[in-house]
């Protein structure tokens, strides 16, 4: 059986390597600073409503000590503004024409790495998972811990494809290869545009509202644009079922990718390629999207000021969106 | 008037920094290492087929000590490959809606401003030019030394565009608004695939029918994605006539930008936005294009081993490429 080489073991990498290593795959995990050294030194920890895991796996500091073979299998799994430099990593570490999976949000990691790579697949990862502290990751998804729509990029799916859905749904992962698996991530990326209102707001507030606002906004945009999407749970009642996002027993959950990354002083956030994407796709098609504007606008002062989630008041939101 | 900043003070952002400001223009520029120790201590020499020109002007090392101002009218003049970055630097320096102009070869540069800057315009760049020294750059256009057709991106022209126009022929810069100005960028595209061929080779071998055969694959691939171009010279003679490649006394010319990227040893190349930009197209829309993929793989690799150009043999070359 190929290796599979997981490129960022953070919350979605991190749920996976623990997942395929207990399942008995051959997991190799590219990781840096502080989570790369409790990786080494004892394993990672992934914490689930039904229990705590742990998996020991081999974890080295870039692509090039990963001494890539032909038949890797390679998750890409940081955030979208990581993307670019892993790939030129993967490209000088010998990288050529295997298969490269984006478990990852947004729709554009997939388009940077088909200019390098042949052979690039999406992956809508349902995976409600944190990672905040180095050595353990917590996943909230119940009974399953997360579940993926899997086709090659921009269309279509392969053997490749059913080979990876066998291995997923054999280490407790329900999933599906989709012919058009792009039209499930701007799916998702619709879902994904809370991610910053809960970062800014903190979960406490409920910014649903403001959500609706910047969703209808980008629902705007795709539709003039012609790019059709479809919500990643609504047609498969057995799979929403398997996946339900339960708390874990003394664990607080911090909320959603965008608030983890402040809480863990990340430096970067996703915004630019959730939200960001809908202001891109609005200057494209001639559609104002204010809204969303404005949210990637304060994603990047909150990362350059070094804020904590919660930093941002509702009524600062509500004036700014004429809410 | 307005200021132009001009990011990146290389072989073409040098040629317009000295033409600008010797037309009176307020010209901040931002460059590092070598290029700006040089260009404070003793401005910016352009050599050109019809004399020496020189000129002093402000230099900065990023665009945090830029001290931007809203009317600032930005110029980008490095290569892709260093655009997301300069992006990112430009926003936490505080940009926002001033007009952003990509005076750069290859497509994906306005759609990179896009997703961050309202006004992003695109800018067809005939501009035959060296940077290899520090403190000097190279021109060999005569009687004018380049000219420039600007537009909005992805469509359209402003008066933006058409107070840059101006700005630009009274520095003597034959110019046009163009409402396509993609079209044109396309079409410079094409020209631009022979820039790997002869740096690979040396410019004294002749590499013609390998960049036939790299231009004949990109044309089926764009005429298949439904991408239109035209020739940046092919409809208007005056302006060509304008602008012969003339030899400069004294200097012999490197060759194309990308050999000058390996001759300074610049660690990076633009192939990836050049020849790589063909190959994310016949993915993307299922054209075969192996010269251009073997093209760029070939770059990585020259960057890699620090090659100089002419490291690879015309039998090499016609061997992969089955010519």
């Amino acid at each position: 059986m190929s290796r599979i080489v997981i490129l960022g073991v953070g919350a979605v990498g991190g749920t996976l390597a623990v997942a395929l290593a207990e399942a008995g795959e051959e997991v190799l995990g590219i990781a840096r600073g502080a989570q790369l050294e409790a990786i080494r030194a004892g394993g990672l920890t992934l914490r689930t409503p039904e229990g705590t895991r742990h998996a020991e796996f081999p974890c080295v500091a870039s692509p090039a000590e990963a001494q890539l073979r032909a038949d890797d299998v390679i998750f890409l799994c940081v955030k979208t503004q990581h993307t670019e430099a892993a790939l030129m990593q993967l490209r000088d570490a010998g990288l050529q024409d295997q298969h490269v999976f984006c478990f990852q949000n947004g729709v554009e990691n997939e388009r940077l790495a088909l200019r390098y790579f042949p052979n690039v697949h999406g992956v809508t990862v349902m995976l409600p998972a944190d990672f905040v502290q180095p050595g353990e990751v917590v996943c909230y998804g119940a009974p399953c811990i997360g579940s993926f729509d899997i086709g090659r990029f921009p269309s279509g799916f392969d053997a490749a494809d059913s080979a990876l859905v066998a291995r997923l749904e054999a280490a407790g992962f329900p999933s599906a290869t989709r012919a058009a698996v792009m039209e499930r991530k701007y799916g998702k990326l619709l879902m994904n545009l809370g991610n910053i209102v809960g970062a800014a707001l903190g979960e406490e507030v409920d910014g649903k509202a403001v959500t609706a606002a910047l969703k209808a906004e980008a629902e705007a945009v795709m539709a003039k644009a012609g790019i059709a999407w479809s919500d990643p749970a609504e047609d498969d009642d057995k799979r929403a079922a398997q996946l339900q996002i339960v708390e874990v027993p003394g664990v607080t959950r911090v909320g959603s990718s965008t608030a983890q990354s402040l809480a863990r002083g990340a430096g970067s956030v996703e915004t630019d390629y959730l939200n960001g994407e809908v202001s891109l796709l609005g200057r494209l098609h001639g559609v104002p999207t204010p809204g969303n504007d404005w949210f990637t606008a304060q994603a990047a002062r909150l990362v350059r000021e070094g804020a904590v989630p919660g930093a941002v008041t509702l009524s600062e939101v509500e004036a700014a969106l004429g809410l």
